[in-house]
């Protein structure tokens, strides 16, 4: 039969950890190999300066962020979402899973190798939409790591929120081109970054704009004190465009149809979200697992004590169900197109479980660490502080379980 | 990219249902062309007597099972599990879990192509160690759904339950051979069974025997009450074996070696059993969308209120991870073995998750139903009883659990 | 009112089982008194007889009931929801919580003394809106156990389901009284029935009538298939009302108000189910508890391998949860009146939770026992299954938990 | 006593917010009057500077305490855990769980009304077993809220965690008394506190010994960067005991008794950290309606779409079973007492659910502000994450399961 055959060589990566526990009998296969090499870029250049940036409140600035994706260069890891012609690795999507599971293991890892939000997905935004001018101005030196990027499109109440239909960012048509007024919030990576994606309403519906960082009527304001602070450099800003003047070369593909490239946007960016979490996940996992065989309470190590056990088993569930759901996602992006029905069915899938499995998983983590597990010597903690918001962006859980279940039911029947 | 070109041709054939929602781009392989006319057999054979066996009272006689698999071997979708050179399909596992999903679309379906226990996983059983006389007279009839078989495992307090180390049915060797004393419960499909496997303890460890139906030392006892009777001809029975003399020659494999033996059939037997009641998720699903988008409350379809489509979204949620968990460990039976360490860490994964996410979205089907729901008039009522029994057999969840966390704290680090 | 008195005194009588394990320091009230001797009769008189009845097929005929019921007149613990006058203990609320909880550790326990749907609410009802020659006819007979009663309320689709506003039967006013037409099913009790009252739309409102079982226009047709056979004389039935002639002096309250009679009705019945369900969950949890202290497996017994602890302490919090929950409910239904705003949220947070609770607890119960857990020979099978429909009827989960939010959210702030 | 006089009259109270929303009907008792008093101490004196506490990164420090309590004590709703003698209110346990879930209602209430840990648990234990002189000049202070203390318990690795038998710190007798020698963590209010009780290691067994803040061998350290850092003053720190010489009239109880001492300390404490959370899980509830009624998405406010309302209704059902737990465990404890083996289960049972029912009450109340809800801005962000570590201290949740299941297992049956 033929899948006999395909399968012998295919996906027998099922890599579970930061590269050290794949069984002997799996062949060294271009991905693999990839695989191992993020594994082995995060233990050696990443998880050392970690715990500076996760708990001991040294900020992730430019200069570290380059310096680390010039190690990853190095290494010859970075680029997991980027083409070949802009320096990348020119992965599919579902190589795309296994590496950056590999750099999710640590929580700054997926920066170091630019598969970090919201550069990720602006980088397949551009890919997709820009244009020629556009790719080389904006795109190249993005994928590159040259510069970082954000996208303005939450808006405080009464503008948009989890609806995107809410906008109330204007865009006016002038001789010149547009001029955009509007208020945005939650707009991640903003401070320092080389440009800003806004999202804006015109009449002929919502559009996308570039806007460079020295654009007078761009004003980034406060960083906003969420619970996720390490993660992002640039932070989750305030920003305001007020009489913001930009050319028509600022539109992001058509005029009318931002809403349609933001859903271009979305599906491979909550996947990669899902990744780069799973990474962490199983980081915490294994952290947990050292932790437990090696602290003793009531006449036994933890790890020998039945409810211990159940926890411990419940995350290795979460994360092997999580990485089923990420790879499936993953193989339909590849085979029927990220804005195809079945990715956008299979992505929301993939983004509630697997947000609210990690989230589970980083819990499960801070109850077996005990009292250390509430103490931020210990990652852990951050960790699940940190994870709480990939529970909300991108969708929340509630959004998305309602556009599952209103797909499954007009589905065939 | 190696991978690009593998994922164009392979596991594309994300199949959700009884064969109705596959989209248009998907590729007509032999895998999806199986999985197609497998639908069409259960809608057209199985599904129109399935009311009167599961709600009616009819019983699965040997008769009806012999005419159901005479129809399924005319539409070419008889034995999944076997080998062409016992008139089976020769499917790896990956081909098997899309073909069983669809099977198991009917209670009564995977019985209808052979593939329901415990013949199942006597046939994989058979066919791995069994010798060449053995093949023929046990496996081929087997396999052929010529006759029916039965294993003799668990036995009553304090013999042998969740833990075969208590197994206290013995087998003495003599002259001749063997003679086996020793009471088994819940012994599947042991009424009308052509020959029982038995576990007995000998000097040199727990040891496989086949034993003929017409074995004088053979008693089956009744048929216990359980609550799934819809599902297994032949019922869960008494059996005793009572001075039961068998010769040399029905030592399945070597002598002592029946635990590991046990291993060879478990996994790939827990994982048909995944792939089976997935297909009976899945269609108590769609039993169930139908149900809600006709059926009106509170001035509105009831799949227009938000906490019914919470409940919907959870069971596709719920039978994605499912489906995944099945797919990975499939895979990773086909490449690494059926006994590797990590195909028994994913299987152990897929039916502890597997069983739970089940009885999740049957409950779910039932509580969608309303007063229907617990009605036998609807078979989602009779689907989560019969259903109740896979979180507890082949390994309760609890003793699952207890096994991936093990294998989670002794991996490597 | 007696009760008043027994209720100053006894608040403190945490009564946790059959009445085994009352701590020693409680002091012998009269509330504690009755629980003790509930428990005793129980234990004596019904459930030597459980068995037959809940797993070996024996019907629950009026014959059996009555010999019951006058067990329990004679051991002083008939009527724990009736007044004095008829022939009850006269008790509140919260008093009936504690004596009914004991009644339940049987699945017949709750009927043996007359507080078993939907006699409990149909008493409750009468008691409080019928007036004086209705009292002495159908309130009195069906208070001392002489005769049982149905309430006709649930009808086919697209009839009154969970939404009570859709109703269809229609009772039409002539010269001589009323003439009612329609289909119901889901009536509990109605096989063997004294009388029916029957809910039906007029010009005026929903109204309730009495029709008594020899009319010819009431017809009661086939026992639904339901998943809870044992508990139920009567059975669930199909019901039919072809012009169906009644008087005046049937209508119950006042011709238009029949749904505010229904929610007179509703509030204390949906407690009552409570507090019978929470007596069979702490029955579970101590069959349970007795089987795994006995049962062996991997080397010690079940009841101490740490996720079988797991399971057991999460029963202990479930059931201590739904006790809290009834008691407040309770207390309040005394002080503030069962239809007060207060009482019906806190019974439908009741509902909610112990419905639940109790599924939860039966469904470890189940799991606990292992494959014994699925066979009928061992009642918490047929438990599991019975207690499916509590989750359904008298509101279903999600309708409750949309009317708990409504009030939740219009509260005062 | 005081308090057995209140409660006799006021157990009908359920008091469901900070005082606005109960019923009319409620009677004006002393106790539901001490709870609106509370309540609005809070509102008026508490809440206006908890944002600069909580958010605002405000210090808690000594002097902003002695101020709150201060106007506590003016508006007479200090000490609701201290007896009048030492200027508390007097109140029984069941009394106490209103006024302090009233209090809970801020995150700083009741420190404001000296009901916080440790000084709660403190009181309580030096009341029950100082002698004279102790009492005089360690209880006394600590009452009036002239001084707070710390508890030096749990150890490093491998010293005491959650099994106390672990106690490495050791205390050896010398003429002049004895000399404790170890080292703690986790010793909340260390930093200001006028005393620290350390648990010590004696031949004759575990011992507690007062230590005061100024002897020259008491080394509080540093402290410890904890998850909750806005709600104890004095921090969870470091401590050494070096040489630290104290008199024999720091023994606390008799020497020996450490550990029964802790068992009279944990139960009400446990408790009251029980009132506390709720209080604080009512007030996100209440933010978390006002915040959905208002926002509005996907035409209509959030408060109108069914899976918000969903997670409404569970809140209020973790809240109303949590409340039932506490009132409960309160009641045994008047009862009882505090030790009674009853009162410990039920103090277990209630730490365990309610724990974890606040955690799922403000981790709902994050979801449901989407965005706002992990953005420091808003309450609720702060609230989640200072609650983690209550499923951990005073007895992690797999602890408590534990121990459950054991009374469970053991009870009479």
């Amino acid at each position: 039969m033929v899948a006999r055959t395909l399968l012998d060589r295919s996906a027998l990566t099922i890599v579970r950890s930061i590269g050290t526990n794949r069984t002997d009998t799996e062949r060294m296969t271009p991905v693999t190999e990839l695989v191992d090499k993020t594994s082995e870029f995060v233990r050696e250049h990443v998880i050392p300066i970690e715990r500076e940036i996760v708990v001991g409140g040294r900020v992730m600035d430019d200069a570290l962020r380059l310096d680390l994706q010039k190690k990853a260069k190095e290494a010859g890891v970075f680029g997991p979402l980027s083409a070949p012609e802009y320096g990348g690795l020119g992965l599919d999507t579902r190589a795309q899973a296994q590496v950056l599971e590999a750099a999710g293991a640590s929580l700054i890892g997926p920066l170091a190798v630019n598969a970090w939000a919201p550069d990720d997905g602006n980088i397949h935004l551009l890919a997709h939409v820009a244009d020629a001018e556009q790719r080389e101005r904006y795109l190249a030196p993005l994928a590159s790591g040259e510069v970082r990027s954000a996208i303005a499109m939450t808006e405080p109440a009464p503008g948009a929120g989890s609806d995107p239909r809410m906008l109330r960012t204007v865009a006016e048509e002038t001789d010149a081109g547009w001029i955009i007024n509007g208020a945005k919030h939650f707009t991640t990576g903003a401070q320092g970054a080389a440009f800003v994606i806004c999202v804006a309403r015109t009449p002929d519906g919502p559009t996308m704009f570039l806007v460079d960082r020295d654009n007078p009527g761009l004003r980034v304001g406060r960083r906003m004190p969420t619970l996720d602070h390490s993660s992002a450099p640039g932070g989750h800003c305030e920003v305001e465009f007020a009489d913001c003047e930009v050319p028509d070369s600022a539109v992001l593909g058509t005029v009318g149809h931002g809403l349609e490239l933001a859903a271009v946007r979305l599906a491979p960016s909550r996947l990669t979200f899902c990744m780069n979490w799973l990474g962490l996940a199983v980081r915490a996992q294994q952290l947990t697992v050292d932790h437990v065989v090696r602290r003793t309470a009531f006449g036994a190590p933890i790890a020998e004590h039945g409810l211990a056990q159940g926890l411990i088993a419940d995350s290795e569930i979460d994360i092997a169900a999580a990485r089923g759901l990420i790879r499936t996602a993953a193989t339909t992006i590849d085979t029927e197109g990220a804005v195809s029905a079945q990715a956008r069915h299979e992505t929301s899938i993939a983004k509630t479980f697997v947000s609210e499995a990690v989230w589970r998983v980083l819990d499960r983590a801070v109850q077996l660490h005990g009292g250390l597990g509430v103490c931020e010597d210990h990652l852990v903690a951050r960790f699940l502080v940190e994870a709480r918001a990939f529970r909300i962006y991108e969708g929340p859980s509630e959004v998305l379980r309602w556009s599952i279940a209103r797909r499954a039911l007009r589905g065939p029947r």
